[in-house]
């Protein structure tokens, strides 16, 4: 690229096939699709709509919405394009050249955006079993002094939780800003109160998990009015489009809908861990509506050749696999080839 | 900010009061609404969506349609959400600490996203009647070496155009990037060809103005492959709602329904040029939908107190003001209230 800054002159342009056709088990996405319910209010909320105008810069409608949603204040709320963008706004607006802590294996975009920043990654392994080691992350602060703690809980690959006293101990020791990243959330317990209760928490959430809205990009972050002000800082104006703030403001109204879908989402995945377990897998223990576990590559390749996508990802130098839950349809066909390969 | 980094202390969140209520002719958004049968086609299209799947991370929907308008490569085009989020990318990915040469007055948002990087400004003045400086633009090109020139054609917020062959010549002259910024060309014409004749030039277009879609926030680039590439380096990965593509795909292939919306915005503007310069003002020539002029701060409130929304802008020490046109009732009571303050 002859016009690329030095700096990125490494870099190359992302470029991702899309998956149209086949079992689709490679995103986290919803084993379900949004309900038929919301649609149609989506649809109907889209006459009363002036789509000539700019979007609200300041993205009432959606804030407004999830404020009551959690009897927050709308100042302790912003929103960006997925989560993502949130992601991009918390380095842009906190980070230098400071230390970053975040454990191993997590969501690979948190270096990805950090990368845009001098930020120095001190990545703490799990214990056996991909439990959080929050003995050494304690010392890791005392040693290190982080400026941003990131936590991802439900932790997006292996599904697992840090509990809820340990996120506060971790919150009162630092003199930094603790990222509890909680995508996965809904499909086991939030603690996004600790975002209200302490000025240093930043919780993350989204639509593109449990609401079953990947498509909309919308995801929220929970926080004190100062950090939430340091987010707006660097977030771009009008970032959100209206369709997408009306989508998002009209499912968390009526998150009653989801109830039952993600009860089933839940119920399937820990279906789907125990036919796993019976095959002679090491599945990992998930709070979420995925499932990380290693097996061979010609058990993926037969997954690949039946056109069941599942994501496949490097750690300590072996190939594991995150597979989320499909509906009970797929997840036998599912485990049918991967029997047939193993 | 307790937590916010060094370099970005002294900056403030930006908040911004929505306006819904009034004659609203601030921001530049067509005088129309998104034609019945657009807005009939998206929601039909809703029927076939799946919301619970990421969108297409390569936008292929929205770049295919785009490209096939154009006619021209899809390999050409590249999408963000707004022009916005590409003006962040063409810094993020270009500019280091080089010099940027732009003319004044001009958008304010290079500014803003150049301000995460180390870029100069190198500011050009327009010479009366707001006509482009060529001779000292290209004068400065040799002096400064530039890495970005910016262009903006019809500019925002005075209207004027740069002839082809000008921009033509500061193409071949430069060694640098020349970023056409063409958000307002359907109102006059575009030279979208030049950044596929040449290797250095980036077309940036939008749905914003002529296509009355500002609410879905999407706007594109044209240009060569190798800076596509360039840009895609920093662009974040799913920026684009699938109903945003949807939307802005469908205006695209049915751009034949806003020809005459279009003719007559043209048309509404140069009759409110004339009717300001029959009130004594004068309105700068412009080639898009909106007009830069100058009058005391007393005709500005006077509309303020009407209801009228129009936007106040800093140059050379003095208050000027932008105004785009409305429908021909709207525009009737703008003069009206205009002449009362006079």
């Amino acid at each position: 690229m002859k016009y690329i800054k030095k700096s990125l002159e490494n870099r190359t342009p992302y470029y991702s096939k899309m998956i149209e056709d086949g079992i689709i088990l490679n995103a986290n996405e919803s084993a379900f699709k949004t309900p038929k319910k919301i649609m149609d209010l989506i649809k109907a909320e889209l006459d009363n709509v002036d789509l000539r105008r700019y979007p609200d810069t300041d993205n009432l409608y959606i804030r407004s919405r999830i404020a009551k949603s959690y009897n927050i204040d709308i100042t302790n709320v912003t929103c960006g394009v997925g989560s993502d963008q949130l992601l991009d706004c918390i380095f842009r607006s906190l980070i230098e050249d400071e230390y970053i802590l975040a454990c191993n294996p997590t969501f690979s975009m948190y270096k990805e955006y950090a990368s845009y920043t001098n930020g120095k990654f001190i990545d703490i392994d799990f214990l056996d079993g991909f439990i959080y080691d929050v003995k050494t992350i304690k010392e890791s602060i005392k040693k290190y002094n982080p400026k941003l703690i990131i936590v991802c809980s439900p932790n997006n690959p292996t599904g697992s939780i840090m509990e809820r006293s340990d996120l506060e101990e971790i919150i009162k020791l630092t003199n930094g800003v603790v990222l509890l990243d909680e995508a996965y959330s809904e499909f086991d317990k939030s603690n996004y109160d600790l975002a209200i209760k302490y000025d240093n928490v930043i919780v993350l959430k989204t639509f593109s998990k449990a609401y079953a809205l990947a498509g909309i990009r919308l995801g929220y972050a929970i926080s004190s009015v100062d950090l939430i002000d340091t987010l707006n800082v660097v977030k771009p104006p009008y970032n959100l489009s209206t369709i997408s703030q009306i989508a998002a403001g009209i499912a968390i109204e009526n998150k009653d809908l989801y109830k039952d879908q993600i009860a089933e989402i839940v119920k399937l995945k820990d279906e789907l861990y125990n036919d796993l377990l019976k095959l002679g897998l090491k599945p990992t223990k998930s709070y979420s509506n995925f499932i990380f576990l290693k097996f061979s590559d010609k058990v993926y390749e037969n997954l690949l050749k039946n056109k069941i996508y599942i994501r496949k990802l490097m750690y300590n130098n072996e190939f594991w696999y995150r597979i989320n839950t499909g509906t009970k349809e797929e997840n036998k066909v599912l485990i049918e080839k991967i029997k047939e390969a193993l």
